[in-house]
């Protein structure tokens, strides 16, 4: 890559953010831990002032337009409400054309592309420090929009999703830099000696279309964002349209960033639209179109799978997370690391288990086995623990995003009674959120459900619900667990036993799932929690989405190399 | 990667190509001239003694089966016919169940995917090594199955094409071996000091099929075969049903390796089939099989485009590759440069010239403007020198593999006169083959076609044709090249000028259509020549094809990564 830059700002941002880059590529080829962030709201880290701010500059933007001056615009839309008020947040967004976005970002790619890609890079890492910075207004717009606590929010959907962005452009970087881009080439023909200049120069493969989820919108946004602007493409945002002012944020300020250092905005714009009248399949059919990157549901990611030809596209949908517990040395420890993460974000997460393996002869325990009944009960104890503790509740559970989630849950309340053999050890109920009366809640159902009421069990419910089920022993719950995971879909496996030959036969049958297995973890980090740098998320190997954050394979089709040749001059 | 095989052979083996990778993967990264191989068949090199055994195992499998003992045989099919001869070479192949085929690369996989990477492209280099040790059984297979000539067919598919099979490797390796294998994890959550052991597991992505072209089999085949393998996949390598013996050979090598060191030889399995009954897309509709390799026409490789959803898919078919001349300061050189390269093989490579574009004014030569007449007269003569010279053109022209290109001929000689303002400045024939009388040969066709005539010159004819074609001005000329290059495709293109203004304003829409570019190249050298570790082919950024020989994104998709995580024990 060119080393100077035209623009001397440009030169100092490249300097100025190269530290923390050379700390990425360290920590993504160590997969050490590792942030330049904090990601806990605490006032000892972040001062009295900025949570006050944040919250402020949050409520500012209600009731009004958010204008993020681009290009065709046709009206305002927006018809957001908060899971935990239940009221709209009122705030309309600038609806653009898909013609007028698509042309604004052809114009911007035309400059974009010959900016060095050190400077793309820094570029992002600009805009990742100014999110940072925003991270307190973030927190809220995340909240009331998407249900996630506050803490979750701030962390989740701050530092540990910026972090995810900043994963991928340290792959970007990696890949980037592996095309060297020049050498004189010298070969003998015959008698002919023949010496070349080559030059090889890195091209965008072409607009970056962005879906992004409604549930947790900054974590899969940022990498494919910055992915895409790293590697000299546009991105058009195009949120949920439940879930629009996080990205709102995100595309404001990294238009903002943009500017300031000279390059056009438009290479990030916002593609609102609604529900009656969705607009990704027009920017999908547009030639310009390269690149899709897509979070949310499995049933529209299978069919955009099914239906994109000819253009790169990244999907991250969800699936069946499956709980085998074998043995444990702590049975208090396991119900309740399996209770909390079922709890966390009221089971809205694509990490959420929902299935939980128990042999016939039960989990074998220091104080004896501990059957699936024993099991399912300690289970919704330590539900109903979290869940008689208004604060302790609001922090992990949060509210439920949308109706859809409840209808799951009333559906399941009425039709799991009649299911033979089908025993329901806790009963899905609100808790009272003690700052939001009005918000939003449910609490998980644990039942207990026969092996063969698959249909049941194994499908994929957006909803907090644990099944627990009871197989013939240990060897064939995994077999039920990494079937499924093959066939529905996994994104996090977990797996409890004390007896490492169990573990080691069952781990090859979790790779060949392509379920990332997490065994035996109890404690004070959440089990599925999932870190940038050092936790792979999504295999690809099986329905649960066909790309990874982050690897090499993430980054390294968004570009392309054009090389040319010609006659060296002799000294 | 484990460093530890519990194969002591194999352990050897990766020793003995240790050096080897290395220096391959120090090529691709500084593009420098390097090979393990001499591409040259030079008995000084060689020896006298293995051109002759080379020649006589060709001939020791004419008119006989070819026996690769691979599951699920079925019959045995084959309808080669030697484009020198004439005459069938008599040999038939086991046509094995797609099923059948399948199912055993499933099963080899199974234990494959476990062998330690280093370990699986050390196999493949192994199998470079023997096939390089084949070549001149090789040369004479191509030569009488796609018409190559034997120099060329020497080298340019057996040195220079493992060259290309051996860079994949090299980007493999690259790929693999920047996933780190374990980490020992360590973050502070509130008061727990969590530290988490973590394995990251490389895994296949499922099996690779490779569809091979007629005309340059094994430039293409080897390094997707490699990749696949390397990555931990199998490879059902489908050859043309009329160039099936090259491609015999390597799966006959492959297995013969895999065998010997103890691996399941069904990883190389071949897929023949025929004209009348194709086979292709019974592989490409089974789940199992997950990544496809093309190399063909343009019109099948549009279709796989078109219809193959969720499986990864790297195309290389073909464009219009042009020619620019705007000034040259040795018109004579410019014009043998040209005439050379159209004249290679008949023109029947991907890389071959066949639109030359002249500004109106004429091409600035120290000896004054060259017009577009004037131009064309002097290539068709320079071709004629060639075609005059028997042995010449055979060691330069060799043979037409197809009929159809025959046919292309016919259709053109027809026509183009009844196009207004066309002249054929040199009509088509055959010349006459000195050891092969009967050799299907002929020399390029060279006409003036009028720039508004684009139905004849913005096609891609696949036979020996070089239109000519005025432009208002150089600057118009460069428009059109580069805008059929994106319309169309092209693989390589050329420019010639002395005018560095002229070429700096140039450069950048040839890197914009995705044209690699080469620029005043004479002498020696073919200018139609690409270099494995050096010359990047193919970049994707236009119809003629998706994938870049090679890159990272030629291999790092092709496998994924799953991990496991659990506490570490504390010490």
């Amino acid at each position: 890559m060119a080393t100077h830059s035209p623009n001397p700002a440009l030169e100092a941002l490249v300097a100025a953010h190269a530290g923390t880059l050379a700390d990425a590529i360290k920590a993504v080829e160590t997969r050490n831990s590792w942030s330049p962030f904090a990601d806990s709201p605490s006032t000892k880290i972040h001062g009295a002032e900025k949570p006050v701010a944040g919250k402020a500059a949050f409520e500012a933007r209600l009731g009004r337009r958010f204008d993020l001056q681009q290009p065709g615009i046709v009206d305002w839309v927006g018809a957001e409400t908060s899971p935990f008020t239940r009221q709209p947040l009122g705030i309309t967004y600038p609806r653009s054309a898909p013609d007028a976005l698509v042309a604004a970002a052809q114009g911007a790619m035309a400059t974009w592309r010959h900016v060095d890609p050190e400077a793309r890079i820094a570029l992002c890492l600009e805009m990742a420090r100014r999110l940072y910075d925003r991270n307190f207004e973030m927190a809220h717009a995340v909240m009331h929009v998407a249900g996630q606590s506050y803490v979750q929010a701030f962390s989740g959907s701050g530092p540990n999703a910026l972090d995810r962005g900043i994963e991928a452009l340290a792959y970007a970087a990696k890949a980037m830099r592996d095309v060297t881009p020049r050498v004189q080439w010298r070969r003998p023909f015959g008698r002919d000696d023949v010496r070349l200049e080559k030059r090889y120069t890195l091209v965008p493969r072409g607009i970056g279309l962005v879906i992004c989820c409604a549930s947790f919108p900054t974590w899969n946004a940022y990498p494919a964002i910055f992915a895409n602007l790293a590697t000299g493409n546009a991105a058009i945002v195009k949120p949920h349209p439940i879930a629009i002012l996080p990205m709102a944020i995100v595309v404001d300020v990294a238009r903002q960033v943009l500017a300031e250092y000279g390059q056009n905005p438009d290479l990030v714009t916002l593609a609102v639209d609604t529900p009656d009248a969705p607009v990704a399949q027009a920017f999908i059919d547009d030639p310009a179109v390269q690149i899709i990157d897509f979070t949310g549901s499995p049933r529209y990611g299978a069919v955009l799978e099914r239906t994109i030809v000819g253009k790169l596209l990244f999907t991250e949908t969800a699936g069946l997370n499956s709980v085998v517990v074998e043995s444990t040395d702590d049975a208090t420890a396991t119900v309740r690391a399996i209770a909390r993460s079922a709890s966390l974000f009221s089971a809205q997460m694509c990490t959420s288990p929902q299935t939980i393996f128990i042999p016939a002869g039960g989990v074998r325990t220091p104080a004896g086995p501990m059957g699936a009944m024993d099991f399912a009960r300690a289970v919704a104890a330590e539900i109903d623990a979290i869940a008689d503790d208004p604060a302790t509740a609001a922090g992990i559970m949060g509210a439920i995003q949308g109706e859809v989630s409840i209808k799951v849950i009333e559906t399941l309340r009425q039709t799991l009674p009649q299911q033979p053999g089908v025993s329901i050890l806790r009963d899905a109920r609100p808790y009272a959120h003690p700052d939001h009366p009005d918000a939003r809640t449910m609490t998980a159902l644990v039942a207990v459900v026969p092996a063969a009421l698959s249909h049941i069990y194994a499908e994929e419910q957006f909803a907090p619900v644990l099944f627990i089920v009871e197989t013939a022993d240990a060897d064939e719950a995994v077999g039920l667990a990494t079937s499924l995971a093959k066939e529905k879909g996994t994104i996090s496996a977990y797996l409890y036993s004390t007896d490492e030959a169990f573990v080691e036969r069952s781990v090859d049958a979790y790779a060949a799932a392509g379920a990332n297995l997490s065994i035996n973890l109890h404690g004070a980090m959440w089990i599925n929690f999932a870190a940038a740098y050092s936790d792979y998320h999504v295999t690809g190997l099986n329905p649960a989405g066909n790309a990874c954050l982050a690897d090499l394979a993430f980054v390294a089709s968004r570009f392309r190399i054009v090389q040319r040749r010609w006659p060296a001059a002799v000294a």
